[in-house]
């Protein structure tokens, strides 16, 4: 069954015809900065440019950064797109395409993806982890996406690491994501050499052998590596996928988080670590299969 | 439809015949501390007396210590029950009883009467744990007890919540259970009062508003306040239902978790914590519960 899925992100939008997990055309445009009105328009126009080629598609998907009210059907915030507040994108898409139309969280979206065609497509649950800027992710048991009472469940990057570990963008302390994204080991290596570096430049440094940079690295990897031998307790996935920007850096990086979760897993079942296949087209292909 | 419920603990057995959650009759008898084969025989003695009452019966479900080998049906260790190991106790069971067998963890059969019939009857979805000498626990969905894919999802007092923290009976540091089980506040207590106290002797000074028991039992419970903020971004439950012997604290210790998980959890759905109802009763009535 061929369905259009959409990527809402803060710069661009990602949009594609799918089928089985395979794209059969795509198109892409930037996102409108200048309030929901416009993001809706360009939403409509891509997916009727889209539609016109594939009259047999009737579902449409739409991945979006959250927090979203699944049951309305609403964006409730989108940090990252201004003017996107409480905005009613299934009725408004709904009513401008006459397709059927379903919301999935963007995290949630691209780890159904890896799910059912990427890294996990041969495991009956898995778990997906974004590290990128931020910590994000999402349950997978079967063809189901775990939603959770709330719509929260996945949201794993908020889970308490270190009671009184650094402030979290959220507003708690020594959240995972606090202490193991990309932006925490950012602020980490700036204090540790006293000027300012990104988290590509931290990772280089650590790869040469630089001992400051590689001690940032491996503690953030470490406390990865504790979380998903957490979190193998709690749910007890067949295997976990970690996607996102971190994930970019490869086995320099995921052998150091395979190395903790083992030790703090020692007498559980294995903790089975996969990197994401599908790389930028997961959140599109996840979009488009969630209205499968 | 009537099943027999069988939960088998260190120190008895208790088996029911029931039906809808409710028990329509009860045996008691003591576990035999001489091996497997002593305790399968008083099994099939107790299921036989109780099953000659009510010949409609022809599903037994069973509660038993862990780990556990769900698919083959096996107890491959019981801590407390002198020569439980690799015991093909579903087998057995079913050529002895003639009856269909399902067995089940003992904290997912007390946990799924709670979430069924108890504390979380109105719930779609309820995470139980129960906090006695160790900590455990279980995840509901609908009427379905989340296994996880080794069998071991809801060993929630094995998450780490201080990586370098005490060492746990697990083998492992700073889990959940090291540092906020019964056990733990006991041994906390004890090194702060420089001579042994029970966990019962903690609560009633800490109760009387002795500071130093005060310190302890607040510590303690702040810990599984944010482990249960953690938990409900993970998995989102409707709500969670506490049981084990903590629970009968009531009031004087829920509270506190309850303050603690709602300042962890500012900003996110709200944790909803109820006290377990089914009381002792709750492990033999989810067995029976399993096996329909």
């Amino acid at each position: 069954m061929r369905t259009l899925g959409l990527d809402l992100g803060g710069t661009k939008i990602a949009a594609a015809v799918v089928e089985d997990g395979v794209i059969v055309a795509r198109q892409q445009v930037a996102t409108p900065q200048t309030g929901y009105q416009d993001v809706l328009r360009a939403l409509v126009a891509v997916s009727e440019s889209l539609l016109s080629g594939y009259p047999d598609v009737t579902a449409i998907g739409i991945g979006s950064p959250g927090p979203l009210d699944l049951k309305e059907g609403r964006v409730l915030f989108a940090p990252n797109i201004p003017g996107m507040q409480n905005a009613p994108i299934v009725r408004d898409l709904q009513v401008a395409t006459t397709c059927r139309v379903v919301l999935e969280n963007d995290a949630n979206a691209a780890g159904f993806a890896e799910h059912k065609f990427g890294a996990a497509k041969d495991l009956e649950s898995s778990m997906y982890i974004t590290i990128s800027t931020g910590i994000g992710g999402g349950l997978f048991i079967d063809d189901q996406v775990v939603h959770g009472a709330r719509g929260i469940a996945g949201e794993v990057g908020h889970m308490t690491l270190m009671p009184n570990g650094p402030l979290c963008g959220c507003g708690h302390y020594g959240c995972w994501e606090a202490m193991a994204s990309g932006r925490a080991i950012a602020r980490d290596a700036s204090f540790s050499y006293g000027e300012s570096l990104t988290t590509k430049e931290v990772f280089a440094r650590a790869e040469q052998g630089d001992v400051k940079a590689l001690k940032v690295v491996d503690n953030a990897a470490r406390l990865s590596g504790i979380a998903l031998a957490s979190l193998l307790k709690v749910f007890d996935p067949s295997g976990f996928v970690i996607g996102g920007g971190m994930s970019q850096v490869g086995a320099f990086y995921i052998d150091k988080i395979q190395a903790a979760a083992d030790e703090f897993s020692v007498g559980f079942p294995d903790v089975v670590i996969r990197l994401a296949e599908l790389g930028t087209d997961a959140g599109v292909i996840g979009a488009a299969s969630v209205a499968v």
